[in-house]
């Protein structure tokens, strides 16, 4: 396979995200088929051209289902708002085309379910776009935890936090309607929080959680004095166990002042600890224990050639790379994951342990009692 | 009243710093009475004749009992392991002494309500040793919080942890034995980051906690190959509910491989927030919504002249003050708070909720469930 | 003007880095011209045709003069060693074609005159490749100094620091070579740091130095035991008069083991004071002078929309931008630039400025005196 | 010798640390001779019968020569403003006093030498008060260096800023003053980085310097719209070498909005580099060039037990000491050194080379040449 046609829905800013990745993959990563951008969807119409022109897609449509029964198109990327996810992503894969897919993977578990079943029973590969496990850094963590640099793990202790709805005057938006949304903060910035724990941790057994939602209703923008009940979480806490006895503490948030991606985290082992954020998502922080204790600290590791996929982007560290470079190192696995008909995680199958965890989490603050996984 | 006779028992490491707290208190905070060192106590005569002589006590005994039926000793110093307090405060109160105890109040709730009542019917002053409360910098974010800068508070974030228990190979001590310590990490550590919770946040209303022994049991020290079940927590997580719907995610850890004194804690508010970390305690981190959004960002606050009673000490910011400052600052403000014959928060009725915080993480641990405090 | 061919020469990370920014150029900058990669330039011709390959160039050549006859290309990028840098320059501008040139502008301030001389004869337009000039967080530091947030400047402190050659079992390489190099640190580092300081505080009148070569020779590499000597400056010292009586410190050095990528500096004024450092490219720290003095300290400032073109890459502030997205964004200022026929600094004739204070301190540093700019 | 009684002329912020000092020293380390209070002086009678109250001396008294001429008094503590240093401890080594100066020695190098020569010519012992150097973060870096932890020496990089008086608006004061002072930030801030420096580096053969007064008068106070010309160094520049080829970089500056106490430097070698900051006195970067390039990275070191003598004030790593208590290691060294009669660094003799260093920064600024030492 040398080439896969692209067919992209939604031009937001994940959208764009998404077509520089697609643009970028295979300059960088030249053993990748070559990724075609094909066609172009937005409901506006101007939108759609405005961004086929700017990235030279082949053509533009206003209508999602053009992409799908386009039979030249290979590839369906998704990134539209969860609602939309399910309807998109099943007929993309009837239609015999991969999908790579916005997280969450719906607005409740049951699409997820209807999603992991339909894939896997096609033929196709999904992946769901957890892009901050795509990370040097991120990669790096997970090496130094599967070597036993930290020994055997103690406990997790992870944040996801952001401030976009940290004001009170934010207005009333799709993220807050459980119809468009489903959950708040935990499908939009818990979710990666819960990618990122598990790929270290492996699957929780049980969890008790908390949700609140801080700011009760929101205007709902516009010069009318109206407002709106928002109908799912601004803040959400949890406590996890793991079948090997460690245990885990979460929390997500969509108020928090000053946050603008705090994706954080900290493993406690045996030998060691590591600690993580996105907001410095060059950096590594680890502790070993070992024998010169008068010299004892946590190391700033700047990721570089010694991090994989980082030396693809530039060969010295501490030079950094950005936000959209993830994406395009997740482009660039899927493709050769397609190429190579090997899974990468998280397939949609594989997405369904995020998506319970989630509702188990919205389970347990309704009933206040730990909820099996 | 001028000065107060003061007898002190335990000459661990937390009894030095209580000696040097009164040692220098009068001479920072002029207006509070003078502490005379009348006698200190240790089963181990040569340890205590060793502090009598370094810091000038008029006596030194192995016997506590002694310090009670002084009555020239108008306070009471405690700082021997969990297991005493108890029995010292109440025979002090008994004696109608003043008592300054450490926390946490003793190795069970029922032993903190013996105290609290006891205290509650004697007409003298009883401060338990939460001297984190007494930092400049705590007191600042006290004072923000409290003067609306960040406005109605959303959650609180904190942890306690250190890393004294982290290595599997650390022997078995009195702090792993139900019937010395009571809780292990929880009472040990989690104590002051409740403590500075309820300070900021007021009390929980109910609680979910979960409670691990990540290294089982150790070996009882000695050439022996023996070892001791470790009968209390490692760690501890909690999640709390308040009355106005603020929540609170809480974590406590004994092994915690890197940390020394990560007391740490985030407040997230209407408008804005603020990080405090005990490892740089004189540092505030304050984030406040303003106008000027391309300059927005934390705030990185060196405790000064401005942060009271930080110029006591030196009345140049960025300079710092230390540990054993915050005693020195906890015993003036318990001298004066006798003088004045005002209660100085936490008494030990105060302390009530902290203990009983505590009995309540330990009770939803066992019983999986949401607790009332 | 709506589309712009272009002939790359050197395929090394800066070429290659240059191959991505040209890519991407305009579908980030949609109002830029078209940038079409015409022809690739190596003396490899293996290097040459992977470039190519991989990034979709019409034509791959090892013969540079063959961009420079080639009647259809229009702007020559040049990533080469500093010594061809003249000569290719040179010719490209005679040819009539825009060049985009690495810093600094040769091995020689003569070199440098016979380029800012020829292009001032053009109308072509030039740009030396200062990339980090380019950061939003830059262009906020020098909109802040500008609108005088932070008052009358008192002096600037800066750095530039690289491990590169730190050990001294590292080989001889080209950079150590005079007639390869010209200087060493100086004008592989050092110039960045001159560029983004004359941004600031304009030209400098005077300046003394000191040079050193802390490792005198270097092993040349092989298994033989041979070794050569090091013609130029590992570390650079200099201190600058401006003519407002500012005043500068300035260090750069290839030898600072633990610094990957260290040009930081700190501006400090009349109200205030800026801190920068490019290992933390997407933060600026601000410091104002203002009444609430116990809340006063630096401000981290998280780069995000509101510092253009941040917003271009994502328009999440802390989701952060990378190395080669400042190469983007200079090659579309410059592409715009071309099509508007403005100039942009700096220019062939702006970069003398920088190139006379690389061959000041040179000669400061040789006659242990002040010499003027 | 069991006991040492003390003299202390000045009552003002660095008056009542050195008393502090004293009062503590014996206590925290109890192998050095006691220490009694016996006598403190001020101009002022209020202040020093206030700081006599406070801390117990035995006397006040408003005239110094009083403590020259008691016989009880076997230590004079010199915190008086630096015109009267030269006058007071020659007085005091006549008498045959140990003394303990504040630094800098005086106001010029003519006094340093005239108080180095009488110290000379006695037997009793002197310390300058650079209480920097025993800081145990400061004691780590030193032995650290000098068990070649880092190799070989290439340079050191060091600045000492601070706020006081950035603010064009801040009143003259002594310390503006040639014949009060001396020079301004260079001996007030300078000196203490000169200190650490040469602690570390070795002295310096050799230096340029430059300096200036970025606000040239400043209003002298009161209602009046009088004002007075600034008659030293705000800031300081210099470059210096040392015998083996090392160099270093130095800047220092009263004027610096947002440092407090930004006494910091880098040193780089062969093998590694240490970074330091005051504003940060409990920890210590550390750098090593190690196998594992992947997990390379400065360390964070926070002081504890095994960097004395921190353990003399608390056993536990990360629970800080602060100003105050690097005035108690220094005064307790200082009692040591004079029961063990063997001189402790720096003594009025090894101040000269600082003194030196400083006399020659201005000579360099002022003849615009390299000077030696």
């Amino acid at each position: 396979m040398n080439s896969l046609n692209v067919g992209l829905i939604g031009t937001g800013y994940i959208g764009k995200s998404h077509a520089l990745g697609f643009r970028n993959a295979r300059a960088l990563f030249p053993h990748v088929p070559d990724l075609k951008l094909a066609c172009v969807c937005d409901l506006d119409s101007a939108l759609a051209e405005s961004l086929r022109a700017d990235f030279d897609f082949y053509r533009a449509t206003t209508d999602w289902r053009d992409i799908i029964s386009d039979k030249s198109i290979d590839l369906v990327s998704i990134a539209t708002p969860n609602a939309l996810h399910r309807e998109m992503a099943v007929a993309a894969i009837d239609a015999g085309k991969h999908v790579y897919c916005e997280k969450p993977m719906g607005v409740s578990l049951d699409e997820a379910h209807m999603m992991a079943q339909k894939a896997e029973q096609s033929s196709v590969s999904t992946l769901l776009a957890y892009n901050y496990l795509r990370s040097p850094a991120f990669a790096h963590v997970q090496k130094l935890v599967r070597s036993g640099k930290i020994g055997r793990l103690y406990f997790f202790r992870g944040v996801c936090e952001e401030e976009y709805m940290a004001d009170p005057a934010a207005p009333f938006s799709w993220r807050c309607s459980r119809n468009m949304a489903g959950t708040g903060a935990l499908g939009d910035l818990g979710a990666h929080l819960l990618c990122l724990m598990i790929s270290i941790m492996g699957s929780p057994k049980e969890l008790v959680a908390e949700l609140s939602t801080v700011i009760p209703s929101r205007r709902t923008g516009g010069s009318a004095e109206t407002s709106h009940e928002v109908e799912n979480d601004d803040v959400a806490h949890a406590m996890l166990k793991f079948d090997d006895g460690a245990t885990a503490s979460f929390t997500t948030s969509r108020v928090s002042w000053g946050r603008k991606n705090k994706l954080a985290f900290d493993i406690y082992g045996e030998k060691g600890s590591i600690h993580f954020d996105q907001e410095r998502m060059n950096e590594i922080l680890l502790f070993e224990k070992d024998a010169e204790e008068e010299n004892n600290g946590y190391r700033t590791i700047l990721t570089g050639a010694f991090h994989p996929p980082y030396g693809r982007f530039i060969p010295s560290a501490g030079h950094q790379i950005g936000f959209n470079d993830l994406k395009t190192i997740e482009i660039a696995m899927f493709a050769e994951s397609i190429a190579e008909q090997k899974p990468l995680f998280p397939t949609f199958g594989d997405g369904i342990i995020i998506e319970k965890c989630i509702a188990a989490m919205v389970a347990s603050a309704a009933r206040r009692s730990w909820e099996p996984i």
